[in-house]
């Protein structure tokens, strides 16, 4: 079969045809049907700093976003059936661990990741484990399908477990408008929040967050460091019940809490490139702000979230709108350009060769 | 000034002219602009056997639901001024029990209501302990204004405390469409729910339910003891993922059990007319249910929800739909009519005397 | 080997020797070291109305507390090696359903009991699925090893969810001390509980119940209905701010209620043998309960809980003084009767055959 | 009346003679029994770079931490009366902003504190509102009464709020053992967690760490970077469950969050003296950390726990020799060398001038 492959330690991939994978005993087979490109995946095909102390297996084949047809399916699998549609939970888990074993599979403590441990989905088939596997509706558009994914990064984030405030006529910032900062602002709409506030640089990405329907949004480097203050002061000066840090910038995440209102909570899924420096004191200890770091979905409580509110019309349209460029996935070195192009939001991968 | 009063212990009451009440050092005097006519209101005025049991004061002024201007004072006061346009919450706390210094103030161990254990609302002014006031944008129709203290009900039901799970692509079951229920099928819509089922048998009721936003309303009586199978079958054989209760129905309180995921949460807010026959095993302990009692709202995260939720214009007009009926203060007898006959939801009461 | 197996429609069982069970690829052997008995194989001994409608499987291997040594696994077992000490959790579980896949497989949609709906352990050997058999250290005396289970019933009890607030200097009863009531006795003791309140008829229990460390030890058919007064008097007024019910009795039910806090919670774990009338206006309603049906055990959060609670020799020497009697497993009529007898509280099964 | 003022911006203070301060309306006066020294009283004392900043009342009457009887009330007073012994709670919340009525006044947004906002208790008498004064039970020791402010920050680290896991068989690590760490571990022990792990550099409070009940306490600069790995070595290689940050010292800071289990929480009460710089990556976000900022102490839930746990003989035990040294009020300065030598452990001053 045709796969993205990273050959060699270093920026780029080639496209290579390799056997395809099949399935172990607790394993599917997946013809895949869309992708998508999440920033991670950016970060191994420039093969940065994080890529370079990350990544371990070569030759490696890219890519965990993916919707896809069940071809094949391992002898103790019985959940799914040759003909179902599914995507990916990308967080391949070894279920036996104090963490998993505590219902936390997603953060499990030798967590293996798709397209990062394992061969990925930037080519024809892919195999996963069955658990990972998630069962859609045939009737999802597959490149909607492929980015249920990022959609559970965004509603884990807005509530990452059954035990805090849910967000109901509350008010929320989300700082970095990518693709998951997107869905966020879409979901935070669809479940009650009152004012949502978003910072975003780039201008594609700025309006869609209008589109997704943030009430204010700001340009964070033209508003600079009064920024804070001018959420202060349209939330009647109590400051965002909730902020979701999705940039990586680490202005952003001091902006996250100097709007927080006392006793808020932050959910932090950027990643930053450096150690941040941080008052402590004011962000954290004196205001009794409360942090939830935030890595993968709940499996699976965020992917029944997910597919539900994906019943709702609305929400399904939104997605599209993200969805900026459609792309074959034989032209992924394209994809990446688009990404890094400051023109795109998200690109979806066709699956033509 | 005039008021309503119940005059002797039993049916009915009578518009008399009586002192207007001073507010003391923490309180405000409020002058009435809208109140609305709830079942506890009912049940005092048709002098029923719980009246008989829990009526202590008379002479009593009748009434709880509440919008007004304040036109007084205690010196005391700090957080309101006169002219400030507030609605009554009418659990009255001593503020100082085991419960209330834990932040439940609504279930006061020593709790009075308004127009229960003091003097109430229906009458030209109104006095109320100034933390009791909530203080209202002074653009919010007054009519709907006095009907936040139930939709605080409707979201004290769907969201019973910050420890639960939210209801964001969870499947809910509304037992009881009074007005309550009709506004907890509006939040809920708006919070995220995915499929809302409804139950009522009132015509009038039913038809609110869909406009409300429920997917499936149903007359419990010709559905009979199948409905919790039907439920059943239309959440993929995995029944609700929330019910609230408010119809004080037995029947509608097995079916609230009956069609509820294992590990589901139920919420109580009606009251029964006599003690429940239920199957403890198989509604409780077999399946991991969570109950929460309802009473009240909790003061005041769920008034700032309330608020909150108010800013979305949708909101607005539904409540505006579930008023059937706008009556003078004067023809109350008219409106306790109109709730005793099948063809109201909520009816609205006018300060015209 | 030799086994109990209930081999038709009634009372009592047989030992029969029956071919050893073999593990399929997710399973492990397991060779008995010891077992106890519970309520339920009583039940089933019997042959009460519950089985008769319960049971469908007959011949039927009874007995499901265990531990064991791992004499063999399955070719797909990862975590589990031969040798291993390991305890039974008796909830089997699908693993794949909505309630198992939100993390609350011990009240899967298809829950499948040991000793009920599959093959037990009164048995030489038994077989189990992997993620079923908990590894013990091996040090733990093999009697206590078995009892894990029940124990971790009483742990899930007092902490039913991690959204529930702990025990730390809150007021608990506890009404019913068998074997499950006083392990909940000794486990809220060692988690700060203030002062433990609790109820039993049978003398032995009464006094296993001081000596777990409950403050108070009532008699509930000799106190009466006071004994709710008597509690609030004994809590400054305030009731007791959670409630475990664990006897089965409708009247325990009631009391449990009378004595809570407003706002407190309730867990139900004892099994009604009729429908229960109940008031739930002033029970749940008014009083703002919180309610908690407990089957089973969280897996495998109690399991942690249960294993590192039980690091203190205190609760192990607590549970042992509950091991009333040691009986060998060939003489199961013997344990049966002692339980009926009220001289027993823990009846423990040696396998000596 | 004779007090400790803080006469001019600058170190030191002055044994003053200042008239009474009388109680307004909804205020107790409060005969000084005992109070200790807070590490921000010494702040105050040495006047820092934080005092300096943050005092704006000079002169100034010193202290917080108190014991005392009521000996005159305000005229709107109804929950105390003259001869009542109490607390201060020194948070004093305005009862109207946003977070104050949602219940959480100790992080009201307008929050003063007794000796630093509003005249302190290193007096002969104090003034405090009503709601601020904790009523004791008159047989507790006057000395350790005043400290249950400080034992209140280690409970409220311990538990931050109801919606998080309890502590029982799990494993905590106290990163600081000054006074409120040294609570905190004692606390620990008595609500059942597993291992205790404790760092401190202070002889003294080393060897209290492990007569609180700590299992294992280390000298983190002895131990430098190895100690994360030490840790996670003895709790399984998981990490510990729940970290409280007690130092203020970033290099404990990392620790924290290096030996936490994924999906661990840690609670953060310590004051930095600079910002700190973090790897937020790891610490945060791919370990799915939960943080809490502790600031002050839940009012009153936390206060109930207090006064319940120190129903246990063996905590009170502990406080006391936590209480290395007894001075008279007239020696505060002798006091504030003590704290500063290393000596010492918590300075208890008795009210003699």
């Amino acid at each position: 079969m045709k796969a993205w492959v990273k050959v060699r330690r270093g920026p780029g991939g080639e496209i290579r045809t390799v056997p395809e994978p099949e399935p172990g005993d607790d394993e599917v087979k997946v013809a895949v049907r869309a992708s998508s490109v999440c920033g991670t995946d950016l970060h191994i095909w420039v093969w940065n700093e994080w890529a370079e102390g990350r990544i371990k297996r070569i030759p490696l084949v890219l890519g965990h976003e993916l919707s896809g047809e069940v071809v094949k399916v391992g002898h103790g699998v019985k959940s799914l059936k040759v003909g179902d549609h599914v995507s990916a939970e990308t967080h391949i888990a070894d279920g036996t661990c104090y963490t998993c074993r505590r219902g936390k599979m997603h953060i499990c403590e030798n967590v293996q990741v798709l397209g990062v441990d394992h061969d990925g989905v930037f080519a024809e088939y892919a195999v996963l484990p069955e658990v990972n596997a998630w069962r859609n509706d045939p009737r999802l558009d597959p490149s909607l399908a492929s980015i249920q994914e990022p959609l559970g990064n965004a509603v884990h984030s807005l509530l990452p477990e059954d035990s805090v405030e849910d967000l109901a006529g509350k008010d929320l910032l989300v700082t970095g408008c990518g693709p998951i900062g997107l869905l966020a602002i879409a979901v935070a709409r669809q479940i009650g929040a009152r004012t949502i506030f978003a910072t975003e640089v780039n201008k594609v990405r700025f309006d869609l967050a209008k589109q997704m329907g943030a009430d204010r949004v700001f340009n964070p480097v033209e508003e600079g460091p009064k920024l804070a203050k001018t959420i202060l002061a349209e939330t009647d000066g109590n400051g965002v019940d909730v902020a979701v840090e999705m940039s990586g910038h680490p202005a952003s995440l001091r902006l996250a809490f100097d709007a927080l209102t006392p006793g808020g909570r932050v959910s932090l899924l950027g990643l930053y490139d450096h150690d941040v420096t941080l008052n402590v004191n004011d962000a954290l200890v004196l205001k009794a702000a409360r942090v939830h770091g935030i890595f993968g979905r709940r499996m699976f409580e965020t992917w029944y979230q997910v597919k539900n509110l994906l019943a709702n019309p609305g929400l399904r349209e939104k997605m599209a709108q993200i969805i900026t460029h459609r792309v074959p996935l034989a032209e992924l070195p394209r994809a990446m350009e688009l990404i890094q192009s400051t023109q795109a939001a998200k690109v979806s991968l066709e699956a033509r060769w």
